[in-house]
């Protein structure tokens, strides 16, 4: 028998982000992952102007640092290292870790149990133990139908760039586009990995990854821990910070293999997890004011902003290279340089695109976009098995 | 500042348990990681009487598939081969994986943004990829200070036993005395790990392990996975089986490391979730009729009681050696063989003694407690960095 759904946002509470902070992202060889945890929990806690004693469980996103670190029971250690003795939950689906902690913590606020909830994603990925970075992330896909054949993520998305070519004429060039675009937009942010300016020339005669994905089409291995304080609306109004709302949150999946997709250019897991968020905000495409997507490589921002409803399927290349995710165009994408500039700790990054809408929507973005009121993330996991959309806004409603 | 609290229960909606299933626990050298995860999750939902159709997310409980199986992104995984299109998240504490994921899917039905979850706890650790099972059990203690020096969790826990020997005047009889009374509940257990009956002589006589650990007083190396359906009351009423409503949960941590705590006796996480779960379920101790406990070490189940809150601190010992927690005394504990007998695929445990919870509640155990009506179990993570507590009841108030 079918149950009754029942009804989301009635009995929901409104739920917040009022604190947001994040490490310097890069190779950090001489910090270790409770370093980076321990940072951007006390700097998320703190840019919320709460006390710690406020916080009343924490979820810790983070692909494998039992496989990077040797160190599994992530959230325990992150509580302890926090002198934090509330729940503490690691919550993982690689790439996209950081957004299945934060939805966790929105859960557990909106069912009215707590009111303020830490998130932190975190991932050590340089100074191993064990096995490279790469084989830790080929884990992402399909153990024994892909990664033990030795298909790394850069061949996964290979294959979807190679199809989206053939199918739509997506050119090298526009790929190239969305990669110029991101160093640029990343310019001067300081806690980037990558500050430099990079000409469509440059990615091209870029090294050969796996064809047609060249270096500067791939985000980096990248140490970093982003964090954000999240809280029900009643609490958030007793702060002095601007409260950021989720508007709505959805998560999606489809199979982990990428042979047993019926289409390797869209992913089903985006479209169902934007489905479920518009549809809790209640708006449309066109009041999205600015975008953090999911550019692990560059094809993949191409293949959101068509998943995600912004440009028809098959034109996303077009309207990168017209400028369209431009700053000032018609819808800023990865303002701050996206994961490709900022790099890529693969469970932080869901957390960083929320501090960094966060810090748009409050105006305190060094890239500000002129009266963004409305802000979308989109964080995937492997090569699409799991998406998580969230919507944030200024107001509770629009 | 500190923030209000809201206050839990009254906006929160009843959440239910509806179906329960586990497949055989063993050392399963034929079954691959998804083969039980499949398996337990289609049990649990056909125990239910549902179509599969009306899950409408998926939270998986695993430890360290990563290290065991080479295989991150386990919700995935899991909601691909059981063709469950839906969010997909895995959660992790250490052993007390399956708790967590339990608790996150709570939230998500008592939240009223669904009506029906599946949770399935999971962990395949034999036939494992790298490095061995022990090893990858050491991730759930601290990495830097205490796996790097090659502490054990049998290690862990001897410290824990001979501080309890010394403080308390436990013996290693009271110890075996656990170990043989959960053989004896499990002699008929078809899903566990052995069925033997054994003597306080056979333990004491058994191999060393970590003084004064010796053989019987350890939980296995098992695989296996065992699922249940969480749904709101609303739906769950819909159905023709005896929902368990979920009473009261809680989750409390503590330093991942043994050095650290105030105590070596007592786990301050078991003393915090208990509190917690007992406060919202508004009951005593004295009406619980039934406890599944963490017995991964025999002294865990001693100071389990204890901390729970059964026994007065120290007692723990005698309370086992008096019969107090047969089946036919004060506190049945641990009715189908708990850890040691029925087997500890860490991530599967804590669902494993939700269902055996269920089982009794329904009055469908092979050893039935007469007129059960409310029981509890306690799920640990690592020395007890991490504790799980929920009480379950066939009424939604008592």
């Amino acid at each position: 028998m079918a149950l009754d759904f029942a009804g989301a946002k009635g009995s929901m509470r409104n739920v917040c982000v009022v604190g947001a902070a994040q490490t310097k992202f890069g190779e950090l060889w001489d910090r270790s992952l409770r370093d980076l945890i321990v940072e951007a929990g006390i700097g998320a806690v703190k840019d919320a102007g709460i006390e710690k004693s406020a916080i009343q469980s924490l979820y810790v996103g983070n692909m494998s640092a039992g496989r990077f670190a040797g160190q599994e029971h992530l959230g325990a250690l992150a509580a302890d290292f926090l002198s934090l003795r509330v729940p503490a939950t690691r919550c993982e689906a690689a790439c996209a870790s950081g957004s299945v902690a934060f939805r966790d913590a929105y859960y557990a606020v909106a069912s009215g149990d707590i009111d303020a909830a830490l998130v932190i994603g975190a991932e050590k990925m340089t100074d191993v133990h064990g096995s490279g970075a790469l084989t830790t992330l080929a884990a992402a896909g399909d153990q024994e139908w892909e990664a033990s054949i030795g298909l790394t993520f850069a061949g996964l998305y290979a294959l979807i760039a190679r199809k989206h070519m053939v199918d739509f004429g997506t050119t090298r060039e526009q790929m190239a586009a969305v990669s110029v675009t991101n160093h640029k937009n990343g310019l001067k942010n300081k806690l980037a990995q990558f500050q430099m300016k990079i000409t469509i020339e440059d990615v091209l005669n870029s090294a050969m990854i796996a064809d047609p994905l060249r270096l500067f089409d791939c985000s980096p291995i990248t140490d970093g821990a982003a964090a954000v304080v999240v809280a029900s609306e009643s609490a958030a109004k007793k702060l002095s910070t601007q409260p950021i709302y989720v508007l709505g949150t959805g998560q999606g999946s489809d199979s982990i293999a990428l042979h047993d997709r019926a289409s390797f250019t869209e992913l089903l897991a985006t479209k169902a997890a934007a489905k479920k968020a518009f549809e809790q905000a209640g708006i449309g495409r066109n009041k999205i004011d600015t975008t953090e997507v999911h550019d692990c490589f560059t094809i993949n921002e191409i293949i959101s902003l068509e998943d995600l409803g912004f440009v028809e399927k098959g034109k996303g290349g077009k309207f990168a290279e017209e400028g369209k995710i431009d700053l000032n165009g018609e819808l800023p994408t990865n303002t701050c340089g996206g994961l490709k500039v900022c790099g890529h700790p693969v469970g932080a990054t869901g957390v960083r695109q929320i501090v960094e809408l966060a810090r748009q929507l409050r105006g305190q973005c060094f890239n500000p976009i002129n009266g963004a009121e409305i802000g979308l993330n989109l964080n995937i996991g492997g090569s699409g098995a799991t998406a998580v959309v969230n919507i944030f806004g200024k107001e509770p409603r629009y």
